[in-house]
Order: structure tokens, then C-alpha cells, then sequence
């Protein structure tokens, strides 16, 4: 047998090597579209437009406020002037918590004296203290074990203080809330189940300031409910040294009511796929906010990055194959009534989302995307995209594997894949769910380039699918 | 012959792809260590407390001001009750330019009428009008060339306006700053080749704002000088539009002077190896500052970066094998005169620096670092880099090819490798050379994450060499 040339054998060991790769996307012809992706949106997107009249024409829009309201109308005005070929609102009923006018945190009897004001916020859906306030020592604990451990002997009418800080040492500032937040979420429930009066808790950031962070907090079913907020770290770490000193009593007072269920809506808009239009790839982020700041980073900037995604395809000329649709869900801060509203119609008709990406962890310089997806499917899914990754590298983004976000996350029985758009995450608690989260927080070229990394995800996934 | 187990042979294949990585680097313990560096920065470094001193104590410290003695009286001082070895000046003449008291930009003439004042600050070592200022016509332009197109004819007497932005496309900021900063430098000396009275140029950044950012011009030898000032981009379109509309007159007046020479210094620190004492790693950053703002990120971060490095490895109890050098560099904004004295001195000694990493781009969050060398060694050396990658993946850092900093740029001719400390650019060109780059506008953790990410290199090159 003739011999066959060496460049023959090298062909066979290219082929054995990389045909996945050599199927699996065009690279030169996909470079080229994601570069002129990411000219558009650095050079003719509207989003930081669109940020701005959201954050300084209509400001801090918690779910059933007016402002929620006229958020809700904006969005669905600025869709229907935008290339989405229908546009509706899905009603959904939400909760309508009031904070109340006055927020009184002191101190009135401690090592020190008297008369300090702590700088504070109530949690979101606390109750007040009714217009006497409350007094009464306070007691730190660093764990919702340690309640137990201390038991009602020590903690029965008292203000439970909990001071456990992020652990600074995690370099995804994201881990470190996610190891803290548990004190804020049932903190006040576990207090009260052993007697407490009420609730102080150190604000969920990496930041030592003046600033208090507010959040959700849940109370337990047929435990009684006791006020809680949130004060500073500069004043927790104030309040933990006094505490090293001797006794400390505190006087609360504020006036947090949930009033009665409101009419809400998630807002969405629809292009419709060309080949396999019963496929959705969703783009989305939430539109309430907290009742603080302007609700940039938390989340404007998600909204006005899902919908520029969806719109920079379509100035581009490009035509989806898929369904593309954008989703501004309601009341993600404080019951997620909209997310849950959503998954439960989509499910109920049936429906097929490939990919949802949410965009809801700031608009800070992009790093990549995080995904999760049903155990049944995700390994395979997930290797798709893999071949993607050269592609994204050259924009310094890259995959790996984690979980997306609160509202898209009850889709994965439908057996797609869940993309939470990861941008860095250094400075986001320096902003989250306080007064300083406004539109000057936001630098424009990461809010677009934050854009357009969804735009170059959501076009793959529209080009190759994920089979 | 009886056959080897399978096991052999995968044992054998195993060494043949990867018997560098096996050798080159312990992983486990490396990653270990490294995560320490980690720990310790986010925990116990001092660098923030020592940026604050320096911006909000001293401010900014142009070369020759009162302001630099003090800085490098600060930095001595603080190196000394740190555990440096050594601790020593290195005397250096340095240029010392004066901006003056006022600086006025104003439209006397044009479609819309008189009066408007631009927001302007003069370029560095720019001449000043004198007190009676000057008024000319003003022509725009976009290029060096353009100037030479147009001529003495259309030049001559006029105020040249550099109106050509940043290329918003160039995911690199640094990259449009490198492609628009041509007007800056060379723009004055060009358009007085012409015979023009004056230049404006657009500030160079990537925002659109009021801020005017100042930065060295370049005066060519025997060529007239004449005042040159930035105005701020919102200015700068302002005026572009009105020149539109017609004739545009503008009076300019500002009151720049440069003074005799003094002597100023670099601050070094040093620690010396144990094993290899003539090989040199450096650390640094330049102490000087533009007169503007407080010199945060531009560059008092890579400072007290530059210093944290070396000091943390010793707080770790980490014996170097080779002398750590950390190098404060004077006068780097408008003559560089530090630098290029500290090479001077060391190529007379004949002193080999091993490896040197300057930080001179901004205390954001971590990217990795840019590298460079003496062609002869290079691709040899940077080859050695790439079995540390996975180390560094950890902490999302990466290594690419590209200059390193102005600083060292001279110690290339010693043959080692030349390292550009590499942190997030989009934000950088928001503070650059303005009243806005202060102390609050640097973030904790991304200051300690960069003096983190120099420590674990300078571990690295320390550990393992690079030959």
C-alpha cells in the first residue's frame, strides 16, 4: 500500500480533535457580528437614556406604590415605540408595604450616655412600633443558633441586635452577603419565637459607612411579628463596642404598614421567531425597587439592558429564528409575586423557554454569565456552550456554572437553560437597596457593555440553539 | 514480552503532556499560599488608610510643589516603621511648573452671542497668556494633519480647536486614550508651526461632562510656544456646534508659569534576598500627581499598592530569595525625570532587575497584567508566565503582551520582564487628570484585590525565577 502523505494523518488528527468545534459556530463570521454588536450599543444604544428617565422622572418604585405604577407605564410606552412586534402587560397582585414617615434608632442609656442617634432603615415588610416606639436592652448575637442557645431567659423583651459582618475574604462579594443575609431574612422570626421586642440588624454590605441597607425580611407563619431595621455597619460596630462597655437600652420607633394588595403588572414585549417561534429565549430584569435611592443598579439597569439586547438585534437587521421576549417582572424585592405569576402561565400553556438570561446583580464592567438548568439536561446543554467561549473571551467574558437569578429561576422544569448575567461585584454593596443607588451610580459604558454582552449570548442561542 | 499493565502507559503519556506543569509550579501549595495573600490584604493591609493620608492630609503633589516634598517626606517616613531593609531617597532634579491663580475660556463671538465661559484648565507645562490674554478666531480641526492641510493661511493668528473624541468602540479605554492623545501632546507645538495664537483641546476621556482633564503637552525645540488649555467634552461639543453656526471668537486667559528646577526624589524601600540579593524585583508607582483632585487613582493607589505588596509577603512571614524593591518614582506626569534617573543609575551599576511591576492604572478591580521585554528574551520568558495561568485563573487574573509603564519602560535593556499592573479600565478616563480623581472615588476592596494580585505575582517571580 502507497503511503499516504503526513498531511493527510495531520487532517485525520485535526478532524478526531476538533470536529465539534469546527461545526459548532462560524467563528470568523460570528466575530464579526458580536464586534458590531458591541460598536452599536457602545455608540448608538438608548439604555442609559432610558435609565435616567426611569431612575431621575419617576425615581424609587417599590411594588403597589405610585411609582411602581408609572414605571409600569413608561416601560410599556418606551416598548411599544421600540421594534418588539407585540408588547402587554400580565397583571399580577402584589403586596403594598408603607415604611412610614419617621425611622427613630437611639441610644438612651449605655456606657457612653445617652441621646445617639443610630442611622437606620426598616426592613422591608417589618411592622411599626406604633406611635410610643419602643424601649428596651439590647442583646448581640451573631447567629440565628445562638438565639436558641441563649434561650428566652436572655432574650424575651429584648432588641435582639444581630452584628455578624460579610466575610470580607470572599472574593464574590455575592458569597459573602449570601453568608450573612440569613439574619435579615428570619432574623426577626427567631427572635420572636424566643420573646424579643424587636430587631436590629447590621446592614448587609462590605462597606464600613454611614450608610443602612434595607431588604426583605420573612416573617414565619403564626409567630408573632416584632419590628425590625437595619442600621448602619459604622453604627453596628459602634454599638458592638458599647455593648463590650455594659448595658445598653435603645428607643425604637417607626411606623412600617402593609396595606392592602394592589394591581400590578410585569411588562412584556415580544419579537417573534421566524423558524421555531414556539422557542423563547428570555431576556429580563425586575422593575420594582426598593423605596430608597432611585433603584439603579437594583434594578434600572436590568430592565434597560434586557430590552436594548432584544432592540440592538433587530437595528442590527438581524432576523431571529426563535422567539425573542423581554420581561420587566413585578415585585422581585419584596415577594417575587411577579416571577412566580409568570413561571405559572408560562407553565400552564405549555410553554418552551431554551434560554432566559437575567440581568439583576448591577451594571458593573461584565465578567460573564453564571448558569444553572434542570440536572436532566444540564451537563449537555452547558458543554454547548463551551464552543461559544473563544468567541466571548475576546471580550473577556466567560461561563461557569452557578445560579441565575430570583425570577427566572422557576422556569428550569421547562428544561432550558438559566443564564444570570454576572457583572463584577466589588463595588455592588456599596449601593444595594440604599439612598445611594441613583442613576449617577451607573457608569454608562458598563451599563452598555453589560448590554451587549446579552446581546451576543441571546444571539448565539438564537443562531445555534442549544441541541 | 509480557505487556505492561495499562496503567504504565497512561502513566507515561501522562508525563509526556505535562511534564512543565508537574515541575514548574507546586499548585497546591501555591494556591494556598496565595490564597492567604488574599486573606491577609482583604483583612489586615494598611493601603487605604495610607491612600487617605496621602490624598486628604498632602492632596495632590504636582513635581516641585510644597506638596511633593511632603509626600516624599510622608512615604520615607511610613516605609521606615515598615519592614523594609532599607529605606532610601534618590535625589533628582524635576521640572516645576505653576498653573497659576485664574483660567478663563469665553465666547466673545459667535451665533448664539457673548459670554459663555467653557470649563478649561490649562494643559500641563503649557505658557501662560500674560495678564492681558488673547482673543482670536477659532478653527477646528481633527488631526495633526489636518493642520498642515489647511496651512498658514487658514492657521496663522487663529485659536486651534483639537476636537477629535475618543473612539467609544475600543473596548481598551487606554486604547482610545493612546489613539486621541497625539492633540494633547503634540497639538500646541503643530498648530505654532502654523503660526496659530493658541490651542483648545477636547478633553481626553470617554465621558460627556463638565469636567475639563488636564495632562502634559510636548513644546518641540525651537518652535514658538503658545497657551494651550483642555475644555471640557461637554464644551467641546458646544463648541464644535456653534462653529456650525458661524464665526466663533474666543478670549482666552490663564497665567501658567514654569519655574527654575528643584530637587526632588524617588522614595525606594528595599528588602533583600536571602539567596539571589542581585536579583532585583520591583514594585511601583509614581508619587507625583497632576495639581487637580488628590492623585487617587492617578497614582497614589499604585503606591501604596506598590509598597502593600512587599510588606504583606513579609507579614506572612515570606523570605524572599531575592531582593524586593519597591520604587515611589518622581515627576512621572510632566518629565519623567525620576524614572529616567533611576535607570541611569541602575544600568551604571549594572544592576539586574529580575522583574518589575508598575501600577499606574487605576485602583479597579483586578483584570491581571500586561507584559513586556527585551525581544531577545521574551517569547522564552513570557512562555515560563503561562504554566502560573491556572494560579492566577483563580482570582481572574490573565496575562497578555502589551507595554508595562512608563516608569520602567527604561529597564528593558537588563532583559527581564516588565509587568503593566492591569485593573478595569472603563471607568479610569471618568477621574484621569481632573478635580475628580479623590480619595472616595477609589473603592477598599478593588485598592486591596490589586495590591493582592501584585503580591501573588511578586510571590511567583520570587519562588520560581524566569529562567
Amino acid at each position: 500500500m502507497k503511503r499516504l502523505p503526513a498531511i493527510f494523518f495531520l487532517f485525520g488528527l485535526l478532524l478526531t480533535f476538533f470536529p465539534a468545534k469546527a461545526q459548532s459556530i462560524h467563528f470568523r463570521e460570528d466575530s464579526a457580528f458580536i464586534k458590531k454588536i458591541y460598536d452599536h450599543t457602545l455608540t448608538q444604544s438608548q439604555c442609559y437614556a432610558w435609565l435616567k428617565h426611569l431612575c431621575k422622572k419617576i425615581g424609587h418604585r417599590l411594588a403597589g406604590s405610585p411609582q411602581a405604577a408609572a414605571a409600569v407605564n413608561y416601560m410599556q410606552q418606551l416598548m411599544e415605540s421600540l421594534p418588539f412586534d407585540t408588547v402587554w402587560l400580565q397583571p399580577v397582585m402584589v403586596p403594598h408595604w408603607v415604611r412610614g414617615e419617621e425611622e427613630i434608632v437611639r441610644i438612651v442609656s449605655s456606657y457612653e450616655g445617652s441621646g445617639f442617634e443610630l442611622r437606620a432603615t426598616s426592613l422591608g415588610n417589618s411592622i411599626g412600633t406604633g406611635p410610643e416606639g419602643l424601649r428596651a436592652e439590647v442583646v448581640e448575637v451573631h447567629s440565628l443558633e445562638e438565639i436558641e442557645q441563649l434561650g428566652q431567659a436572655q432574650i424575651r423583651g429584648k432588641i435582639v441586635f444581630f452584628a455578624r459582618p460579610f466575610d470580607q475574604t470572599e472574593y464574590y462579594t455575592f458569597r459573602a452577603y449570601g453568608k450573612a443575609v440569613d439574619q435579615r431574612v428570619w432574623g426577626p422570626s427567631k427572635a420572636a419565637e424566643y420573646g424579643a421586642a424587636a430587631v436590629l440588624v447590621r446592614s448587609m454590605t462590605n462597606a464600613t459607612d454611614e450608610v443602612p441597607h434595607t431588604g426583605t425580611l420573612h416573617y414565619v407563619e403564626n409567630q408573632a411579628r416584632i419590628p425590625a431595621l437595619a442600621i448602619s455597619t459604622l453604627d453596628a460596630d459602634k454599638l458592638s463596642y458599647l455593648l463590650k462597655k455594659g448595658k445598653v437600652e435603645i428607643y425604637i420607633r417607626n411606623h412600617c404598614r402593609m396595606l392592602k394588595e394592589q394591581l400590578s403588572y410585569n411588562v412584556v414585549g415580544e419579537i417573534r421567531g421566524s423558524e421555531k417561534p414556539e422557542e423563547i429565549i428570555l431576556t429580563g430584569g425586575h422593575l420594582d425597587s426598593w423605596d430608597l435611592g432611585e433603584g439603579a443598579h437594583d434594578d434600572g439597569a436590568g430592565c434597560v439592558q434586557s430590552i436594548q439586547a432584544l432592540v440592538s438585534l433587530k437595528n442590527l437587521g438581524y432576523r431571529p429564528k426563535r422567539t425573542l421576549r423581554c420581561v420587566l417582572f413585578m415585585n422581585e424585592e419584596n415577594g417575587l409575586a411577579g416571577g412566580k405569576e409568570y413561571w405559572r402561565v408560562s407553565n400552564e400553556k405549555g410553554e418552551y423557554h431554551m434560554a432566559a438570561i437575567e440581568s439583576d446583580r448591577g451594571a458593573f464592567t461584565p465578567r460573564g454569565f453564571t448558569v444553572d438548568g434542570h440536572p436532566s439536561i444540564f451537563e449537555q446543554k452547558y458543554a454547548k456552550l463551551l464552543d461559544w467561549q473563544p468567541l466571548l473571551k475576546i471580550w473577556r467574558l466567560d461561563f461557569s456554572k452557578g445560579g441565575s437569578g430570583a425570577d427566572i429561576s422557576g422556569l428550569k422544569d421547562q428544561k432550558g437553560l438559566l443564564f444570570g448575567y454576572e457583572p463584577d461585584s466589588q463595588r455592588y454593596f456599596d449601593y444595594h437597596h440604599t439612598e445611594r443607588d441613583v442613576f449617577e451610580a451607573v457608569n454608562k459604558r458598563e451599563l452598555e457593555l453589560g448590554a451587549a454582552a446579552m446581546t451576543a449570548l441571546v444571539y448565539l442561542l438564537d443562531k445555534y440553539g442549544l441541541d
